[in-house]
């Protein structure tokens, strides 16, 4: 899946298992209009890496950061104390707790500090990615109607009766 | 505590209940210089007000909804139904669950409609108030230096050694 | 599975993938002799669908809404913020939360807006019907005395010993 | 508080410890012009009471039964395992689990015997007392009218903005 | 699985579906030497068969009655109220939960009424079955020697070192 | 509150501190009529005691133990490890989870280990009481008889209707 | 309370609120001989010295490092991540979730970057006190011998009969 | 997988079922050069074992003991009881409630007496390893060499950009 040059989105996430969920994130911004990148960033494994993206972020020009992650999960939380930008957190299902974790690990950062956490697992990556779309389109006409577009197409999708 | 008369943000809530949590939201947008306005709209007692309140949000010059509730919270996920505005959700600690049930109300959205959930209570609804600044700035330089004025005040708040 | 043209029971869901679990109340319904309608009604994808259809209910001559919805649930509890009829909820189980999500989402309705709560998934259906039908069956003999022909048939129908 | 001679709502908790809870009912079916009766009926203490109750209660008229009960909460699915009658449940709030054992026992009904359950605590009793008065409406014009009127009273009640 | 004539324990469920975990306390009792039946017994669908067992069951010369049951798991504590004989509890595990809306339907129990209750599932059923011989074997020799020569064997069949 | 020199029943407990809890236990076989004895047998700071107590039990003529704990709760299963008599495990709640981690650390034991569990707090040592005279009660008249007359008191005491 | 010069514990947290519950920690590694050193590092609002702190610990003579830290609790873990040193982490109990969120976000940690976790709140923080000196007593015969007498003189405090 | 005859760590498991997950840590500590022992302990199966290991681990020259177990988890608390030296948990993901129970067995020790826990499961289990080659590596160069190595080539191991 490529990315753009000139991202308004970065999309990071701890580990390459994250991308078969974070990457719904991705196809919602190709969707809707929206520049983006994609990058394995651990907060863990790689310390280093996650210091100079976030704090690298809003000079190269992103509006948002998606960061996605399971377990443990500090990604976001970590990346929103080193920039000034909307952070919106994905919590990764985990293997053995179903993602709760990721999700208490994510949503319940101290005050000072906000990550906009959506649903656990695929769910939470699509939104992400719309949610991420929805902040650019205040300022970006096209965005903004492809993102009407979407939401129109998403309501005429829902049959009247159920089927089967 | 005052609201403004062109608000960017609009802070809803369910119930006049919900003020206690939510007006630290109201005072973090005051102190970080962003015009907002807080209203009651209950999704359960008054529907029309909530159908009518989320649709014309984007037209009225918002950019941002905050919406609080607790227990079975509907109200951030129906304003989100109703507006393409980024919505963002304080789960609001209930009498019974500790807002457990509050959390999973908001944050649990199904694809397609995104509300970026906060922690639950108080500290939520701080960086609730914190978030939608952060979203603000992206083209507001005033609101941007005050942002980073309030992170960096927060970090050189942080004491060396423990007291007491 | 056909649908009666004077309903006394509204099923609704907020996606056809609820139908599955959901199409379990039409089952039990129509085994019992009451006349029902199902329709998809999602809150978050169709939130004017989801005002017409509860404000009208009454007046089309429905006696009880059935709403089933899985993860963040807000279809029981708003169609019962815009009806007076007995609204019944059946919290659809959710992909990474097992229905525990749906089932708070749904039974934690703030006072003065009640949403009779049913068990997660297709029990939860299956009982929807049954509630449903002895609601309908205090002012109609003929339900009557099918529903006490169904509650004797599954007290006989319980063998004496387990075998296997 | 007195209650009526010709109930048509029975409430039935399990201990005079839940009557401060299950009161709520009462005064919600008062104040919308249902008849009820108030027993305690334990089913773990008093099993025959709890049988001749349940098993006696269509023949006397009742059309509605509530059935509030804590923890290992056993009273509200047996009264439904004897009657054709809706039953509906109050999770009382217990003193170590916050109530979510209350709810679990009540909600989690095998399929034949449906139990609606409503909100843990006061809150469930309120809608315990609505949802009722909304069954007993649907034959009874002055009920409906009343139940009308306090709906669009708590509408009413909602103020524009929060104060304090 | 052959059961006694006159039979100490007595094992009962609430379905023929909990048999293939039920059965593994009938294995255990009938490895132990002790006499037992099995009976289906539907606390929900036949409340007269669970009254007349469990008032009947001390004069046939029961001693310990194993109940398991699942979701809202009222068989156990329902015969507990109306019997003096000690009763343990199996929480079968449900579909949607895990078991954990079996086993505190099961354990928390209100002041007066007792349930012994085992853990979630076979291992559950098993121990009940372990449980309800250290009973009997109180004043039965044959089974204590019994009891203690299981004991034995499952402590010298642990392997000094893990292998694979 | 003295204990017998011939005791039928071992109360342990972890900690002085569960004594305000597990004294119930002790309590209500002082009023059914077991001799019974109490001892503080620390799991983790006294693991020699334990062992001499756990083994020595049924030597000294012990029928039932009931072990009360809380948190990681490790004293009722060590004993039943190492005693072929019967172990009712207490719930005592904990700080900060309300005892739901002692519940899971005492019911949730491996096939060959039982411990039949109680309610978490006081309700579950008043049960644990009742269900040790059960057991008492199968070989002793006079127990059974005070256990019979205990439970009729129970039943004689609940009021017909709530009262305030 | 004073602090080494030499320390070979590293306490740190991630707000003065943590001090009331984190200086067990400092009073135990005082009483068993352990030079230790308390500093507040803020995961979130200090990003940069907790940077220096870890990535510096080893080389200043640190043997461990005790982190506590509360709600999404990153600190310990974000430790682990730039240190060789083993990390103990201390769930601060949080105001809405009594700590289950600071525990998941502790001890859930991805493979490759362990947290030795403790209990929730101050049982944990005095646990990490005895676990860090244990660590140094490895090598350090004095610790060694205190430890000992330590834990010797908790056995020895263990009552024999309960009081009151 | 072979262990060695001058152990530094021992690792120890309540049962064969046990060693997929906890041969993680065996594998974990032979990469890092850490001498180990792997054996069956089972905390309830065979108590004497027990005690006699974790007594005489210290004198054996043990440095750490990692012991896993599941459900109803005693055994590392049990062996912390019995030994000065620092014990490491791993919770065994358990059939019913993937684990939470076997975690709140471990974690919430009380205060004197500690566990050092990992996470649920392989991820626990690997953590295990490292951590304990992270403490050997206190005062053995060559493991800590080692260990920097592995933390190294992890980081290493990160890509940049996800692929598929």
């Amino acid at each position: 899946m490529a990315t753009s040059e000139s991202p308004k989105v970065g999309i990071i996430m701890g580990s390459q298992s994250d991308w078969p969920v974070m990457k719904e994130a991705a196809r919602l911004l190709g969707e809707l209009g929206v520049d983006y990148e994609a990058r394995i960033v651990s907060a863990h494994r790689t310390p280093d890496r996650l210091v100079s993206y976030a704090k690298g972020a809003k000079a190269r020009g992103l509006k948002v950061i998606i960061a996605g992650a399971g377990g443990a999960a500090h990604l976001p939380g970590m990346a929103a104390s080193m920039t000034p930008l909307p952070v919106l957190g994905v919590p990764v299902q985990s293997k053995t707790l179903s993602g709760l974790d990721s999700l208490l690990s994510i949503v319940q950062m101290p005050r000072g500090v906000p990550v906009g956490t959506l649903a656990i697992g695929e769910a939470g990556a699509v939104n992400a990615g719309i949610m991420a779309a929805s902040i650019v389109a205040l300022e970006d006409e096209s965005v903004a109607a492809k993102l009407d577009a979407y939401r129109q197409s998403q309501t005429d999708g829902v049959g009247e009766t159920p089927e089967g």
